[in-house]
């Protein structure tokens, strides 16, 4: 084997290993980033990191945030990662009519059917886990949530 | 400075501080006021008083008012410090097709998401706490919750 | 029949039925006089009055009285009148090897096995309520309850 | 009045002001400290900080740490606000045979009665919040708490 074919296959099955999690670092960097821009846009949030697995890595409150909001933010990071998509997906296929209606009530409350929760992707394209943001109105949750997504793709 | 000078200054001090949670004796003259005017309308009413941060100051029920009323009230107050709105705005948000449908579920149920519930201001228009009522109709609960908050606007 | 016997024959009566459980009237006066009392030994309390069938009548909390106490002072209203005795006497009775050890765990948490609630007797020795109180020591709780129960007693 | 005397006036004045619960940004920095400290000692903890109202500030999660760390951090945050003490001391007190036993039942298993749990203190002695830990053993948990307060003490 040459060195180049050695350097090929070990730079394969690297990126054939699964990604680890999002590590407690990155998710604080990640929830300062959206912190920073809540603050631009006037909104006091709750933001939540998930690892790939559902369970929490970070969750922090801005002072004066909804009470609530710990609950949803929380529990949009749990349905992102454990359904693998956005929460914003949920909201056609939960609704009355739609093909998961229901879902909402099969684990225990935790599924959020509305925006402002977003799988989390690593290098390869694994999930790594999710974000979960709540404090605004839906619209801002959201753009809070991608902005989030988009910041760590770019900080990886 | 002259004394002038500085008795203005101390009560712009004062205006800027974060009002105080509503207190039990105001909580128990709000429920009284309210019962006076469930009373006239022939409702048997729950009355709740939360505290700013979503804590229960005062619980009270009229004799037979319904058993189910109790934790609809509390929840009702629990609402609208946690969400600083009042149960009545979350009736569209959280309906199948509203930005915030599914938000009923996420909070171990304890989102209200009919009228009966109202945020209370202080002197300076901060959140002070939190009514909840339950017993009558949601038009009844509703102008019950509406009356107790003006009651209160006019008697701080 | 004379007017005397006829009296006689109606009091007996009255004596014979069911009393009703304790008013939201009396029940606020029953828990001012007990925060009085608390004040008096510099405990910040929680008071808890149930009805006789385990409903609360009126649940109110003293100024930064401990959160914890809402929940504790509630249960001890539900367990005294589901149980028909104080607390305290459940003390020894649901301590390991007691006859009703494991009745903690029985009623999804609701019993509470120290000192501070009581039954509340009416004129005719019928229970018509239960009072819970929390906030100081145990030896504290039980003595404001068992001062609420005497006080109510005098004052039916 | 000279200028000396109104600055002696607005200190007092200051100082029996109720402090602020912490911010999240000290809750963060004091999180950090302990986690460096653990990762000195060999654990791998679950750090929380809840407001004095009981409410969560920040809670994070050391990479591998026990996925019921979580709860359990979470639970003696809400502990020791919820009941003005260190969850150490509630270790004989809920014991059998203590004035307390018993208190692990009664707030929906939110009362966590080993070690881990203390209350934080401001710069006037006043509760400003409290911080949880879970991860090592009881000793360990009970020494980061510890080591938290005191940093947190230093560090106002």
């Amino acid at each position: 084997m040459t060195e180049k074919q050695i350097t090929d296959l070990v730079k394969e099955v690297i990126e054939a290993l699964p990604e680890n999690s999002i590590s407690l670092i990155k998710a604080n960097e990640l929830i300062a980033a959206v912190f920073a821009k809540a603050k631009e846009m006037g909104v006091r949030a709750v933001a939540a990191v998930a690892d790939k697995h559902t369970n929490p890595v970070s969750v922090q409150c801005m002072r004066d945030s909804y009470i609530a909001s710990y609950d949803i933010a929380f529990n949009k990071a749990y349905t992102v990662t454990a359904l693998k998509m956005p929460t914003s997906a949920l909201k056609n296929l939960a609704a009355p009519g739609g093909s998961l209606y229901g879902i909402q009530f099969t684990n225990s409350g935790k599924i959020v059917i509305f925006g402002g929760g977003v799988p989390l992707y690593g290098k390869n394209g694994d999930i790594i886990g999710g974000l979960g943001v709540s404090g605004g109105s839906e619209e801002q949750d959201t753009a809070l949530a991608e902005y989030g997504a988009r910041w760590l793709s770019e900080n990886l």
